[in-house]
């Protein structure tokens, strides 16, 4: 039967892959609305490609030029705060929401809607939000399916038992570009050396992310709202070929692994569609030619955002919030050459432990977005302090 | 809640660990009654100390010994064959079944009572009686959980998903000894050369049937009654370290694993409480110190009897009977140092192809043993025209 999507952040590079996905099985889905950044252009392409019924930009500039795009076609379009909520308003069985960053926060949680299920690739949701996004998921019977990898491939691994037997859930990471080198070499690290992913190709700002480990820092504050764990039974590993996404380990010993090719089309599948699982037609994963796996331990000491994260998830209160919040400035500074690649934790860690008043745990969304802004300016009159 | 539990080959080497997970979790079991084959003290210890409310020999010429044993314990006791059943009837919510060998079929097939569970362990009611015993549980509305790491490891991995949206449920092997060997090297093995099993300490056919890779042949067998799985969907992959058990790939490119450090307490301890997860107090799997996964195909010319068993398994009939039977008969020559270790794949192979009438599949687990004292017969008159 096909389920009706709507995809928030549909130009982006998950809405890229998730277009795919729905062309790879149209009769699985009936696409109602597309929502995009500022591209008239693809967007428009996007909707007649999957035959969408609405098209929504957030730029409301560019109104015109996405109506002409849309002209003859019979799909509606909008622009603007009030057109993107219209999209989002509109019925859907599932909404995947893609949108990138704080900005996607508001849209996808007004995307929470009875018995609706929502396909989550928005980190901000969770991670700046996730107490009170969780609560209002909870209270409206919304289910959340995840699309990052790692926890697509935990959602998985969790079935085979019940939470209250989990010991730990761990999540892997590739390590970056500098698992290998030097805390000295690190530090002389430019943005560009920092970018270079070894296995995914993703936004700068989530690459930066990698390199830092902040990412799975993140991912554990993630984890955390999504499966209802505890800090002390979430971790980290670092494994380079990116092939074991995520692991359980029960209390009788035993380990559940989700496994798969890096290729974001096999957790968007499965997160559009959790019970059933859509054919595919990609690589099949081959170990005996893949040959080997290997794994390590993280080195907070070589990337202490790692450990800030996991500080800030075990302190609770809106230290999650904060941490997020200069962490972007902090990236924003280091990609713009203003600050060394060390100065992005020494920033996030001045900002956590500044900034007044972080032992609630923020009520609402919006609540949380207040906080978000305040850690922002925060850290923005902190950068120049540091040094490139 | 304690579940009640007879054990059936309670002092071999698989009751022995049940005993351990017992002990360690005093509170989850109430054991009705332990079976054991000659080793009356041995059963009468383990009687006493599992606090059995029964226990029964298969050897009538140790009854004496077993009465006087637990003389004053108030445990009652019995052997011989009515022994044994009387053990089997008597009210259990499990069963643990792990006498091995054909000897072990009747008693096991006699444990399928309605709504019970039997943890399984005797690979010869699935492989040499497969469709007749699995038709007599679903029947009796019996559940299977498999014991043996491989199917324990596919029974949980298998929870994420549908058996329809499966495309390739492996088994994992450790190679054996001769992994590395060459098929002239191989060639002049001897027996205690092919018990040298590289991870587990198993019983000595067993650790022959792990040299030629029959095992896991037989246990494909196993895995397509067990998981309603065709041949088409099984498959075998090599991984020395024994950690990862058994993959599932999904038809939409995603891979469900199951892991653990080989012990069998873990598997055990899984499929006695299948959907609760004992607590068990064992060291945990630690990938970053194990550092590395390794993976290769199966080398089928090497090892014939792989290929011999998966040509039963997808010719159906009574060929997995004939084969299974056939190649206990070639394993004790070669362990008898009568034939050598080609001999065993060659004396299978012309029992398969020369036996009559196997194209059908045994109604009953009792035509099943028909054809296996059939096979056993015609493998027997073979045996002496092969060469050391």
């Amino acid at each position: 039967m096909a389920r009706s999507l709507t995809i928030l952040g549909a130009t982006g590079s998950i809405g890229r892959s998730t277009a795919e996905v729905v062309v790879a099985q149209r009769d699985a889905f009936q696409v109602e609305a597309v929502v995009g950044g500022h591209d008239a252009r693809a967007l428009a392409e996007m909707a007649k490609r999957l035959g969408a019924r609405f098209a929504a930009l957030a730029d409301e500039g560019a109104a015109a030029e996405l109506r002409e795009a849309l002209a003859g076609t019979g799909i509606g379009s909008g622009a603007g705060r009030s057109a993107v909520l219209e999209a989002v308003d509109r019925p859907a069985d599932i909404v995947l929401a893609a949108i990138s960053g704080t900005a996607g926060l508001e849209p996808t949680h007004a995307a929470l809607k009875p018995g609706r299920c929502i396909a989550l690739a928005n980190k901000e949701s969770l991670v700046c939000a996730g107490a009170a996004f969780m609560a209002d998921a909870r209270r409206l019977g919304v289910e959340i399916t995840p699309v990052d990898s790692e926890h697509n491939a935990l959602d998985h691994a969790l079935a085979a038992g019940r939470n209250k037997d989990v010991e730990k859930a761990v999540i892997t990471a590739s390590g970056g570009p500098f698992r290998t080198w030097t805390r000295e070499q690190i530090a002389g690290a430019n943005a560009k050396q920092a970018s270079a992913h070894p296995v995914w190709s993703m936004g700068s700002k989530i690459n930066i992310d990698s390199a830092t480990l902040m990412n799975k820092g993140l991912e554990l504050i993630e984890a955390h709202h999504l499966f209802d764990l505890e800090p002390e039974r979430l971790d980290v590993l670092v494994h380079p070929e990116a092939i074991v996404h995520g692991l359980v380990q029960w209390r009788d010993g035993a380990v559940t692994a989700g496994l798969a090719l890096p290729d974001m089309k096999v957790p968007i599948a499965n997160a559009l569609h959790d019970e059933v699982r859509l054919f595919m037609d990609l690589p099949r994963l081959d170990l005996a030619a893949i040959s080997r796996l290997t794994f390590e331990r993280p080195d907070e000491v070589r990337f202490p955002c790692l450990s800030l994260a996991k500080a800030a998830l075990q302190a609770g209160g809106a230290l999650p919030t904060i941490l997020n919040a200069a962490n972007e400035i902090a990236v924003e500074a280091y990609m713009a050459g203003q600050i060394g690649f060390y100065a992005i934790s020494e920033l996030v860690e001045e900002v956590c432990s500044t900034y007044p008043g972080s032992g609630n745990v923020p009520a609402t969304v919006t609540e949380a977005l207040v906080i978000d802004g305040e850690a922002r300016a925060l850290a923005r009159r902190l950068v120049p302090a540091k040094h490139v």
